[in-house]
């Protein structure tokens, strides 16, 4: 089965971002096509691949799946044997939990530091609002599950789901407790995550809102 | 496996009425939990059940499931016979990426007209929007595909995820295309459904902020 995925400018990306990182991290072979956000003609463009006009979608023959979620559901389903989701029904039911947890929340967190990942690190200018820090504690009690491994042993799609936010915290020189400190580190030394950064460094377009931050 | 599901008020709740109108529609047995949104004591009480302190959390045993998304996950692992999703990877995909679509968009048809399933049948005081329109458009593409049945033949989860912007639609009065509005009425229609506008109606806790509109 030829994938493809499509997906938004890797600076700025984040939902692109974890399908990527989770099929690259597993091994799983697909063709990677970028469409630059917010440039003329780019939601027509993706409105040709599936019916949101949005990023991420993963083209598989002449299907699309459009979402990140349903993206590693379909892959978890089409390749069983990489672990997409860890081993236990409950431990799969944490994992999705989170998933989906990360899918519709963390708004606070995400609006005060955006994603960019070729800004210098520094902190936020405005620093944190009550609700940012009450997502940053979260997350931090998230990652502090990990242990010594990632969330659930092995790296899993709950991991890639939480990158992005691990590259948050480092852009933006957030302070964390030391579980949390060694979950992120071993996320920011993946190898597929330091060539999506460098990418995104040799990436030349420019999203000034996402710049003054 | 003794299922409890711990919900919101009814008459508000778009997230609870997911799950269980699904349980419900499929005749899966669970114990229902009121817990009313937004009163002294409601956020601490679900804190005691799973992490977000947020409805709805499916508790099996002493096992909590939080989110609506991995609830519906672990309910079709769980009941592979209830065919929560629709047979065939690629109906299962688009079912699961309609999911997901509504798990995290939709914002501007959902602030316009907020879930009150007591709201007497009216017009929404001041219009829709542009991206509320655009919502409203989406929603409706969606709904066209059901044809004479549900979303994909069989109520199913994708059919559960949409039930709360067919009772907005409804409330809020808004002109549909015939075939939006007969998927509309097939979901309205559902004993499952006119049982929560039931017990939503017979609710004594009243929320201001989501009565003015």
């Amino acid at each position: 089965m030829s994938l493809t995925l499509f997906i938004g400018n890797k600076a700025y990306s984040s939902w692109s971002l974890r399908p990527w990182l989770l099929m690259r991290a597993l091994d799983i072979p697909f063709t990677e096509v970028v469409t630059p956000l917010y440039v003329d003609g780019s939601r027509e463009r993706m409105l040709r691949e599936a019916p949101t006009g949005k990023v991420p979608v993963l083209r598989a023959g002449d299907f699309a799946v459009w979402d990140s979620l349903a993206i590693v559901e379909y892959l978890a389903e089409a390749f069983p044997d990489k672990n997409i989701w860890p081993r236990g029904k409950e431990n799969r039911a944490r994992a999705r939990s989170l998933c989906a947890e990360m899918h519709s929340g963390f708004q606070a967190l995400r609006q005060a530091c955006p994603t960019n990942f070729r800004r210098a690190r520094r902190a936020a200018p405005l620093g944190l609002e009550e609700a940012a820090r009450a997502d940053l504690a979260r997350v931090q009690a998230i990652f502090a599950q990990a242990g010594k491994s990632f969330l659930f042993g092995d790296f899993c799609a709950a991991d890639a789901f939480f990158a992005p936010v691990v590259s948050r915290l480092d852009t933006y020189a957030l302070e964390l407790e030391p579980a949390a400190r060694a979950y992120c580190d071993r996320i920011l030394a993946l190898p597929a995550f330091r060539q999506w950064r460098e990418d995104a460094k040799a990436e030349s377009w420019v999203i000034d809102r996402w710049e003054d931050l």
